[in-house]
């Protein structure tokens, strides 16, 4: 019925409508770029919102029809083809079938939308789809955790502070530790699944429509959990968008730190873990080089986490709605995070269960440097009655001398321990060569943290036990909601089938 | 029994004992001042951890009862200027019990102790507390708003887009938002807290002790959830701190925004809100001004927070561990933001009911540039059967000629909207004045809203009444974890009742 | 010679030589990426090391002519694709070389080179340039702005502060301040320029080489000033990578503000301006829409180059020369933010010219807010004597009692005025009428400005002067890098036609 | 003469004049502690701004001396705690003056100034003054270096890239790496040095004066190189701020990765580098401890100067003027960044010449692990003309087998480098013993790149020796610097005795 043929149709943004010129093609680019990671999302609502207005007689059921079935040839055809030669953005269904079916038709499709509540579904189901994913790989990286924690219980090594050796744990304990970070992540991911799993469908750009919508419609055949209770709110509040950011970017964060300890393990200085050749590079001129390029694109990430997590802060600078644009800055961002997240959760996964340790080194690392320090003090308070602090300055000065004089821990004797004693408060302790005997063995060290959360075999086996019954329930959370997922996503087919079919 | 007189103790770390040299001076405050912040906290483990000592035959009853005497006589004397003149930092105590009772006594309070669980303790329960002052406060402002809310329903403005009128809504409308936008910040910080209520006391430095702690008890006389299951991951794993940092930062996004909102809104161009005089300042210099102050410290402090929260990703990345010293940049940050994040919501609340709307400006201006040209779109949708697209292109060109002839929407004709459709179309769409006329009543638009999540009278009620409902259900949440708190604080006097009295 | 025949080279990094393994698909395809950006980069360094190699009798004169005459073949079939198909990255033309020349020939060509310096060169080269590209882009806008500015030396507006009227100032004036800004960003961009155009060629990884390369010689090949001098600094330090983000960090911060000052200008309520149509969007259901495109993405970019700049700190955090493959994050940003400055800078120069101005809206506001009561009082100075504050406190008050009883400047009288002075010193002032007018012209405020730095007429016009006479230095210098540059280029043509030629 | 007593004059913002309620004491508070930093720049303005003014003779003769003697008195009885005393903030003088000598002559001293200009004016010096102290550290740290790296010239060790051994470098040569990174830190601390000196004052809050103050007079008093050309530029315009930032967050940067090379280097595993006590901490519980905590804050302050530069940027978005008191934590941060960093810069320079090198061990370790590797491959190419990329493969097939069979560099035969050839290319290379020994030997590696920018004793004694000359230049131009703003500062004495005297 316009003037202008529907074949020629170029979308609703032409000259000689609202404006008198077109779009600099510098400027539609960004427009296009932004919406080829959510096409399918776009493309879900498409056929939801369908089959609602059909279903709702909210407009004539054969024009729905006629729609829907030609998204299902644009399926057959290939989503991504048809829709990148139809303008590509998030209008190009609606450029689509007004070629295909004239405007009398196919501009029907966009009754009661706008391009709020698109941009924010594909956004809301984009964050959803991939944190989901995330959720999967955070479980499967616990679940390789779990194993190689369990084999190391007695695999004895310096734990450090400040970089110096702190007190000898054991590896099991060490990635006892991961398992119980990657469960906190977990719970970060699964809880901002939730407050983004709602349903921007028919909030329009920010008061619904005056069209009778069914909102709880489109959400079900989506698998959100519910339509949005503020429209303004759902389309113009973007702290979900920047929860995403955020707990991806603690999650890049612990993997980060992961990457560090591994790379610094790795050093010929180290010298306590090897990795699979395939996850190194090597050099084009120093060929002696087998370069951890796995960790170092994680440490990377972890970077990159945090300045694209910068960048989406900045861009919601500034009063509600103004940002619309500006903030393509912010959302590519957040697909490149998510996609490179998955990416390291994954190397992780499979490197994991493949490190060589070197456990002989670990372990006789850590009783070489005073790790076991501590406990020397601990049994002159135990066998002699001693203040902690006073224990803690004589083996203070024990050390001193034995840096001064060059005697390692294993050569220490009770008469060492004797003169910083008779340094530090006149007279000697007497512990018997069988106590200091005893303090100084690193393993004997670990196996005596028996404490809730110590680093004793026995104790740790209980964490890991813990860790793997909790990630048993973690599992069923995250099955459960993909579950609800792919249900809705049956749901919306179940309901074409019912319209196309008639 | 040291050589060194008690009085002259100066803490652990002096020349002689492990190293050759004092520490510099330019170091030592950066130890004191981290801990200021702190000291309360510090002094609250000093006591459960003597309790526990004591009442776990760890130390000598005698001397565990005359330490606690000495931090009651501490308290009557001011805890921060005798901490402060023993050192000010976590050892604080320790310096002061040395001083008053001896080594032989005082040297006791630090056993199966550590810096790492000191430090951490202090960290959490200044999170746990902060984050629950700022929880209150959220629920203060949510209350706040829901009766201005409720009492401008029908006060209609223009919603924005790109800074652009985009459609009519309300007052009531848009407050209604942002009470859904605190009930997700406070979701966010209870879920940051419960993460954070886990107890590191007794975790020393990272394997725990071989000393028989009872983790259990002191976790329950700080009002801790539980114990944190495994020592190295509660002492190194620094993702609860930087979760505090980003929920926090969300929060002052959101707060940030709001106040970008009021500060437009309050411009002589904009002049739809005038501020209580007490929250804004004149210029030395342009005495007709009046200067949003509190709202562009709000501003700012959404920057700060940002800002603080970049640092401690950066201190954080590194091998587990090392970082130490570097940390106090993160943590003092931390506690700057909390503070200037409750001076925050103190002001919103209290300005909120105080602000002066020019409702009739409003109400004027949400017709005056087209934000209701939607409904016309619709209304030839609704009355003439018309694709919405072949109307949204008629009335573009509508929008077009007004502009270019000098029309305002209420002086727009059933003719010029023929003009504008048979330049589309090559015919008139004859609308009836009538229907022409209730498109364009901006009241009516906002009213025709009654979609769940609309912006229609009443649907906000509605939207209103359930964030009351959920806000009385946060309050109770908040309530149980604050009175946890205080029951635990009573717990704790009571045990040292118990063995001081006896 | 090598068993493995030269066809079948898939680069020095195959399983069976340092390695058992080849490396992980997902991590080659980051190190293609990387390099895409910087293909010709690479390419001329890979001529200009042939040409040296060659003309110092490093390698076979017959071999180095034999490579440079394939690498003009390169060129006639495109360099793009012929690298692509050889791996993509910066050792795809030795890839080339060895496929097409066998190992014997090609396998010669990485003499002396590391992947260090080939990436170091190709970061320089590309910084050099595009900051170079930059440089002209801020001149074009530089020469765009100056006559705008000149032609509204009397267009009378408000000045703001606190988002509140100030004073009366011109928009030539305003505009005038962007030309200083600019200014200052050319010197700043000219800087970092002239830090990184030092040559990283032949320091190979960190130590140079133990061959006879002429470091000189490539230098001056590749238009670069020097060989750096020293290689561990010149591959290992990233300051001047950091310098690239800060500069355009704080010329896009420039260009977001005054983004957001036309943002703010071309609201309904500011109406100050209007934009050509082209640079601007509208709605797919508000179609009254005409949103500013260009300026949002120029505030995106803004908020992306902070983030961008952000990651790149963070990942050059850590020992020297640790990160390798993290810094692939902050390159491929850097390329990035210098494509979207380049972008903005160019849609500024466009659109400017092009803006219509409400001219008459912004004079009559200059007056309508008491911008123009600082002179007032500075009237009250003049004529009465009184002290500065004395005559600041009196006009605050009548600026008080204005919005008390609603007059307007216009309608102020001596009387009123009176009024005031007798409020807050007890007798009136007895300014005549006529002086109470003149203070009162917004026109008369600007005119009165002519201290240097001043908004008077004559004095803008001396500013903008100033300005083009430093525009015009400016783009001497920037055109006598670009002429070092391109004759380095035809310094290598030449050079490879010597050799090839004979 | 106002009815309020000079005695009672608590400011200008008072209830009852423009403004009807106290400002709020919450915020009141900010304005003081933000200008604590800066009040003796402020007082300078202060003093010359009336000089000028009684020059100019814009107020009596008379009231000028007296204002100015009244500043000396305040001088004599302490600037802080007079001006804390009233109010504490840039208006102090104007209430101090106004309370000892009545508004009638104090309150003349605002004539023609604004908050802006007193704003900026500080902002200008405080950030020249700190730049310059921090050059003067910059220097003195590279005075320190220089002959440290002298004594270095042949301390072999390794070079590590991705965290592995790289090639031999020398200590002195790592070194003088540093001394020019600080060449680099030193020229952008000087630019923006020359950015910032130029003067505000006068420039009241955007327009100047159209009072005829003298600015080139007042510039000169304060020791600016001019004054601003243009003065909504030089108030609203805060790229230099943002520069300030930039430019100590490179240095912090660097200073951050020297941190974290020496941190690396004193851990037990590496145990190249020992620190002087002073420097160092120990532990609480493991008195083994030897914390490098200089070093832990200097990279905690690289993260510190990232993070304050991020509020900045994120503080200046938004329109021209708009941010005003939200740039309070930009600023109050940038003093915080300025005074770590001259912290760290003398620890430095302090600590460098006293950090005990383990000389031996980097010496043994750089020939253990094949860092020497290159130049095996660069004998067969020196001597055999084989091409790099074979000999590149033939080595690194040894080191693949030196790993597989145990056995070490110094290990190696001819005999095992054939093996290695013939599996590559089916023959022996048939390298002499003489000339593998050689190629093996990392320090012959060193003394072989003497190449410009190589590691050769020679070579890096001219690199240090043109680091010296450069030193001695930049000394000069920061002593240049600081002479200007003394005889500026002696300038203003003079001028005030002028008038006083007379």
């Amino acid at each position: 019925m316009p003037k202008q043929r529907s074949e020629e149709y170029r979308g609703f943004r032409t000259a000689g409508i609202r404006l008198t010129e077109e779009l600099l093609p510098t400027i539609v680019s960004h427009r296009t770029d932004k919406v080829l990671a959510a096409l399918y999302a776009v493309h879900a609502f498409d056929k939801a919102h369908l089959v609602m207005l059909t279903e709702e007689a909210l407009i004539p059921r054969r024009d729905g029809v006629a729609m829907l079935r030609a998204l299902r040839d644009m399926e057959r055809d290939g989503i991504e083809q048809t829709r990148l030669k139809h303008g590509g953005g998030i209008h190009s269904a609606e450029n689509y079938l007004i070629h295909r079916l004239g405007e009398e038709v196919g501009g029907r499709i966009h009754l009661g939308r706008s391009s709020g509540d698109l941009n924010q579904t594909y956004q809301h189901t984009g964050q959803r789809d991939r944190l989901l994913e995330v959720m999967d790989e955070v479980n499967g990286l616990r679940s390789a955790v779990l194993p190689v924690a369990q084999a190391h219980l007695e695999s004895i090594m310096p734990g450090y502070t400040h970089g110096q050796h702190g007190q000898p744990i054991s590896l099991g304990f060490y990635l006892a530790m991961w398992a119980a970070v990657l469960e906190r992540d977990f719970e970060r991911l699964l809880q901002a699944y939730r407050r983004v799993n709602v349903s921007p469908t028919g909030a329009a750009i920010m008061t619904g429509s005056n069209f009778r919508l069914n909102r709880e419609r489109t959400a079900e055949l989506l698998g959100f959990d519910r339509p949005a209770s503020n429209a303004l709110d759902v389309i113009h509040s973007h702290d979900r968008l920047l929860e995403s950011f955020c707990v991806l970017a603690i999650l890049n964060s612990d993997l980060g730190r992961w990457a560090e300890d591994l790379v610094t393990w790795s050093t010929s200085e180290f010298a306590m873990a090897d990795f699979p050749d395939r996850f190194c590079g090597t050099s084009s001129i120093m060929m002696q080089k087998k370069n951890p390029y796995a960790f170092e694109f994680a440490k990377g990430q972890g970077a990159n986490a945090v300045g694209e997590m910068v960048k989406a802060f900045i861009v919601e600078k500034g009063p509600t709605g103004w940002a619309i644009q500006d903030r393509t800055y912010a959302v590519e961002g957040l697909w490149r995070v998510f996609t490179d997240t998955v990416r390291d959760l994954r190397w992780f996964r499979e490197i994991l269960p493949e490190i060589r340790w070197n456990t002989e080194l670990m372990r006789e690392r850590a009783g070489r440097y005073w790790a076991q320090a501590t406990d020397v003090a601990g049994a002159l308070v135990a066998e002699k009655s001693l203040p902690w602090r006073t224990t803690h300055q004589i083996v203070g000065i024990l050390v001193r001398l034995s840096y001064e004089r060059g005697f390692t821990p294993a050569e220490t004797t009770p008469a060492l321990l004797d003169e910083a004693a008779i340094e530090y408060m006149g007279e000697p302790v007497g512990l018997s060569s069988e106590a200091l005997r005893r303090a100084l063995d690193p393993a004997n060290f670990v196996a005596s943290r028996t404490l809730i959360g110590g680093a004793a075999p026995g104790e740790v086996r209980r964490q890991l036990a813990e860790s793997r019954a909790r990630l048993g329930v973690d599992e069923k959370e995250a099955a459960a909601a993909r579950q609800n997922i792919q249900q809705a996503a049956k749901k919306l087919e179940a309901a074409i089938d019912a319209l196309v079919g008639s």
